[in-house]
C-alpha cells in the first residue's frame, strides 16, 4: 500500500469515526452547525454570523459600541424538525455575568415552537461554561414542529450547532417575521434583565405581532453618537424606533437628537421614526439626583422632538413613558433595568401605540 | 505606668481607632451589626440569627432541608433612620449562582422605604464576592424614613451591618407585619427566580397586605416528609399555607398529605390550612413527561385534600392553580420557576383567595 493510499484510508476512517461520534453523542443527537445558514433577526449581514453589525465597516464607532455589536441579542434560528428532542452545542465568551442578570439570558438559548399560530415557550439551553451542550426539550409528540431558537442576549456567540434525533428532519428557514423595524436603544432594549433571550422586549414584540423588530440595544451605550447615526442609516428598515434616552446625558440629548433624526429622515425619507421616552428610574424613587437626571432626559427629548416636528420633519412620533413600568415600583431588578414584569408592562403601554403608528404606513404582521 | 494601665490605654486607643475607621469608611457611613437585634420574617427563633430554623433541634430532617433552612429567604431588618444615604456590609457563603438566578436575589440585599403608607422600592445591595459592601440608596431628602431591608434569598447570610451617615439616627424596630402566616413550599415559594429578595412572593404578600407571610420555601425539597411536618408544628402561626406540590412525586403526595395536614390540625386546631396546587410547568408545553407529572401531582393533591375534607378535617381549603401563570406561557425563566412576571400573575390569582379565607378567621393586615 503506498503512502497516499494509507493517508486516504486513515482520513476516510477518521471521517466515519466522526459520523459515529456524532450519532453516539451523549444526548443521542445529530448536530448541524448553523453558522452558514440563514439567521433570523439580523440587523445587517455580517462576516461573523452571530455579530449584529460588522464593526470593521464603521471605524468611527466608540469602542464599547463595537464590542456590544458582537453580542448576539435578538438573533435566532428559525427551523423545522420532526425530532421529539432538540438540543444544542454552543460556545460563548468567558464574560462574567452581571449581578443583575440571569445566566440563561446572558449566555443561554431559548426555544419556542409554534402551536395554533402562536409561538409557545418550549425550553432553554443552560450555560455553564464557555462551551455548552444541552437538551432544550424532549419527550415531544411526533410530527413536524416549527421552531425558533434565540441566541444569547449579552454575550458573543462564537458557535452554534443544533441537535436533533438521528434520522429526524432538520431544515433552517428564513426569518419568519415580516417587514423590518429597527429598535435602537440602551441595555433596556438589549434585554439586560430579561430572564431568557426571548423575553427581551423586541423579541416579544416580534413573536406577538409577526413583525420583525430588530434589536440594536447597546448596553450603557445607546448614546446617539454621530458615528452611531451614520451606521444606523445603513440598516434598511421600514420603521425606526429610538428608545435611546436612558444612556445619553440631557446635554447629549440636546446636542445629538437632531442629527440622528435628520440623518435617518434623509436616508429613509418615508420610514416613520418613533421616539420613546425613557422608563421611570425606580432608583429615583428616593435618590433625588437619579430622579432629576431621568426627568431632565425625558424633558429634553420631548423638547428636541417637538422642535424637529415644528421644523417640518414629517413622520416623526413621540411616545411618552410616564407609566411604562406600572405604578407599584416593582418592575426592575435594580432600580434601572426592567425585569420580565417590567417588559410586560412596557409592552402593555407601548405595543398598541407602536402598532397604531405602523399601521398608518401599511406595516402590519403576517 | 503599670502593665494593667498600659493594657487599658492600648485597648482604649484601639477602640477609638475602630470608631475612626468606621467614620472614615469609604462610603462615609457608620455601621451597626444587626445580628443581636430583632429581625423581621423569622420563622422560629434561632441561634444563628440569619437561619430560618435551628436544624440541630430537628435531627430527623433530610440533609438538604437542613441546609436550605440556613438560607435567609424572607428575613429582613425593619428600621428607621434620618440618614440620606443607606449602605451595608454583608457576607454570604461562596455558593455558585444558579444559571436561572439573578445574583442580587441570591446573595444581595433589597431595600424598601415607606411612603404614603406603602412600601416603595429604594435600592439594592449588589453582591460580588463572599463579603460585600455597598450603598443601597443615597441623595435622599432629610427626615426620618421607615425602612425594610431584605436579606439574600438563596444563600446563607453570615453577617450584616447596616450603614448610615455619621450622626444620623438608626433604630431597629420589631417586625412591621401583623399575625403570622406560614408558607411551606418549594423553590417557587423560596423565590428562586425572583429578581430581588423582596420579590419572592411571600415577601410581596407581606408588603401588600400588612400580614406577616413567613417564607418556608425549600428549593427542590418541600416534599412533605414526616420530619418536616413534625418541625412545622413547632412554628406558631395563625394560618398555614401549603404550596408544596411541586417537589414530591404523585406517590409521595398520596402517602404524605394526610400526615402533614392532620399533624398541623392537631397541633393548631383553629388555624386555617390552605393548600395550593402547583403552577403549570411551562416545561410541559411540549414535554409530555413533565406535563403528565405535574398533572398527576395536581390531581393527587386535590384527591388527598378532598378526602381529608370528607373525613371531617375542618378549616382546610384548596386553591386550584390552573391559570396561576397566565395564558401566554411567558412567566418562567426555565419552564419551572416563575419570574417576577410569574409571581405577579400568581398573586393576582392567589392573593384575593387567600385574603378571603384569612378574613373568615379575623386575620387581617394593619
Amino acid at each position: 500500500m503506498d503512502h497516499l493510499k494509507l493517508k486516504f484510508i486513515i482520513a476516510a476512517w477518521a471521517l466515519c469515526l466522526t459520523v459515529v461520534v456524532k450519532a453516539q453523542d451523549k444526548n443521542q443527537l445529530v448536530y448541524t452547525d448553523v453558522a452558514s445558514l440563514p439567521l433570523t433577526g439580523k440587523v445587517l449581514p455580517t462576516k461573523n454570523p452571530y455579530h449584529r453589525v460588522d464593526t470593521a465597516t464603521y471605524p468611527a464607532l466608540p469602542k464599547a459600541v463595537k464590542y456590544l455589536l458582537t453580542q448576539s441579542a435578538g438573533i435566532a434560528v428559525h427551523f423545522t424538525t420532526n425530532s421529539t428532542k432538540i438540543g444544542a452545542k454552543w460556545c460563548v465568551k468567558d464574560n462574567k455575568p452581571g449581578v443583575n442578570q440571569v445566566p440563561i439570558n446572558q449566555k443561554g438559548l431559548d426555544l419556542y415552537i409554534k402551536r395554533d399560530g402562536q409561538w409557545v415557550f418550549a425550553g432553554v439551553g443552560k450555560p455553564s461554561k464557555e462551551c455548552n451542550e444541552g437538551v432544550l426539550v424532549q419527550n415531544m409528540e411526533s410530527g413536524t414542529k416549527e421552531c425558533l431558537m434565540y441566541l444569547p442576549t449579552y454575550d458573543e456567540t462564537t458557535s452554534l450547532q443544533i441537535g436533533v434525533e438521528k434520522n429526524a428532519s432538520f431544515r433552517v428557514l428564513p426569518d419568519p417575521f415580516s417587514k423590518r423595524i429597527l429598535i435602537y436603544g440602551s441595555s433596556i432594549t438589549q434585554g439586560a434583565a430579561a430572564s431568557r433571550p426571548g423575553m427581551a422586549y423586541p423579541a416579544r414584540l416580534s413573536r406577538e405581532t409577526g413583525l420583525n423588530f430588530l434589536n440594536l440595544g447597546l448596553s450603557g451605550n445607546g448614546k446617539m453618537e454621530k458615528a452611531a447615526a451614520d451606521m444606523i442609516i445603513d440598516i434598511d428598515a421600514d420603521a425606526y424606533i429610538l428608545d435611546c434616552v436612558a444612556n445619553p446625558s440631557p446635554e447629549q440629548i440636546k446636542e445629538r437628537t437632531a442629527y440622528l433624526v435628520n440623518t435617518i429622515r434623509k436616508a429613509h425619507p418615508k420610514a416613520p421614526i418613533i421616539v420613546i421616552q425613557s422608563v421611570v428610574r425606580e432608583g429615583g424613587n428616593f435618590d433625588q439626583v437619579i430622579r432629576k437626571r431621568v426627568a431632565d432626559q425625558n424633558t429634553e427629548i420631548v423638547r428636541q422632538v417637538t422642535a424637529l416636528q415644528n421644523a417640518g420633519v414629517k413622520d416623526l412620533y413621540m411616545i411618552k413613558g410616564k407609566s411604562l413600568l406600572g405604578t407599584d415600583h416593582e418592575a426592575t431588578v435594580d432600580g434601572t433595568h426592567p425585569t420580565d414584569l417590567g417588559f410586560d408592562r412596557m409592552l402593555t403601554e407601548l405595543k398598541p401605540q407602536i402598532i397604531d403608528i405602523l399601521k398608518k404606513y401599511g406595516i402590519a404582521g403576517k
